[in-house]
């Protein structure tokens, strides 16, 4: 999906723009000044149409969440969520986060979520998962020593491979849930592709890793 | 299942005690002796009615494989079974391992396997699971520093569990696999319970775990 010729997208970003950063690289290191408060950071990467992020910031108000999506389109369906909810600790990015590094500062984020990410299943597609070593290295320096990763996937391959890719680079996978919504947590807050895929009875696998301890 | 007052299995084993290790601790740091070829040393702890060690040594003589299993009215079928397969580099031992340290030295195995262990599901029993870190601190003593775990389980909670207590302890997931007989790998060798269980659709978790690099 293309982002070119899309006129309606663009008024309606520019008329929300208190929701979205528009220098986002602008702010490497001092993202807290986007935020009303002070408060630790989660940054989901690939936002979507916002339900995840619109119900954490609901959920947990302690926390500023800053949700990172590439296609326009989508980021406007993001927009409409956060607004509908009148959270105030969200802001969110459209852009495509190719490095880390040149958004945020060192140690500047506490905990970040990855929800079904691309499977790219072709394993000469492999390196382009948001899990393999090349992105793990960017997630190691934006995050906190005791920080956080939550990946939450349908997607077996993705699943086997990520639990992998952690643990070979150093990471500690301190839980690991094969079945989801059996477990019944009620701290998850689902995607909109989660409440549709997991209706229909499928396994949600989900895994909690420690940046370095 | 208590050993007493079963003399047959005595008898048999006593007239098969050239597959059986007597005085198993006094072998500590000399296993190879046990063996008519000096070859990397395997270990099943838990060899159940003998299936998969009789399988493996088939499938590879240049390995030496040692199996544990405690109830000697199991150990019997054990014994058969590596009678039938006719293989030479088989031992096997009717103890109950309770510490490894007592009966290997450091470094001594190339290679541990845990097929389909207790699950021991109640939450003040999870320190008996054999992926419990008071088991793990013997297998990183008595295994080479690349020495390697494989683990194979039908039960979710075990395997969940598993991954983070091996990553925890500072192993490295060399290899995650969530069903395993789709994979239809050809180097895997069945136990009794795995085949009936697999028969019935359900999945085999399995995971390959590196001791230290």
């Amino acid at each position: 999906m293309r982002n070119r010729n899309k006129p309606w997208a663009d008024d309606f970003l520019k008329e929300n723009n208190h929701i979205l950063a528009e220098e986002p690289f602008s702010n490497k290191g001092n993202w807290q000044q986007s935020f009303s408060k002070k408060q630790p950071l989660h940054l989901e990467i690939g936002a979507g149409k916002g339900q995840f992020i619109a119900g954490m910031a609901e959920k947990f108000p302690e926390v500023n969440f800053l949700g990172i999506e590439r296609v326009k389109t989508v980021m406007v369906g993001a927009v409409k969520k956060v607004k509908t909810a009148e959270v105030e600790n969200v802001v969110l990015v459209n852009e495509d986060a190719k490095d880390l590094r040149d958004m945020f500062g060192t140690d500047e984020i506490d905990h970040i979520y990855l929800n079904f990410s691309d499977p790219w299943p072709k394993k000469k597609h492999h390196k382009r998962r948001l899990t393999h070593e090349t992105f793990l290295e960017q997630y190691r320096d934006v995050l906190k020593s005791d920080g956080r990763i939550t990946l939450k996937t349908d997607n077996r391959s993705l699943f086997e491979y990520s639990l992998s890719s952690f643990s070979k680079f150093g990471m500690t996978l301190e839980d690991v849930t094969l079945d989801l919504h059996e477990l019944e947590d009620e701290s998850n807050v689902m995607t909109e592709y989660e409440q549709k895929f997991s209706a229909k009875g499928q396994p949600i696998y989900r895994c909690e890793v420690i940046n370095r301890i």
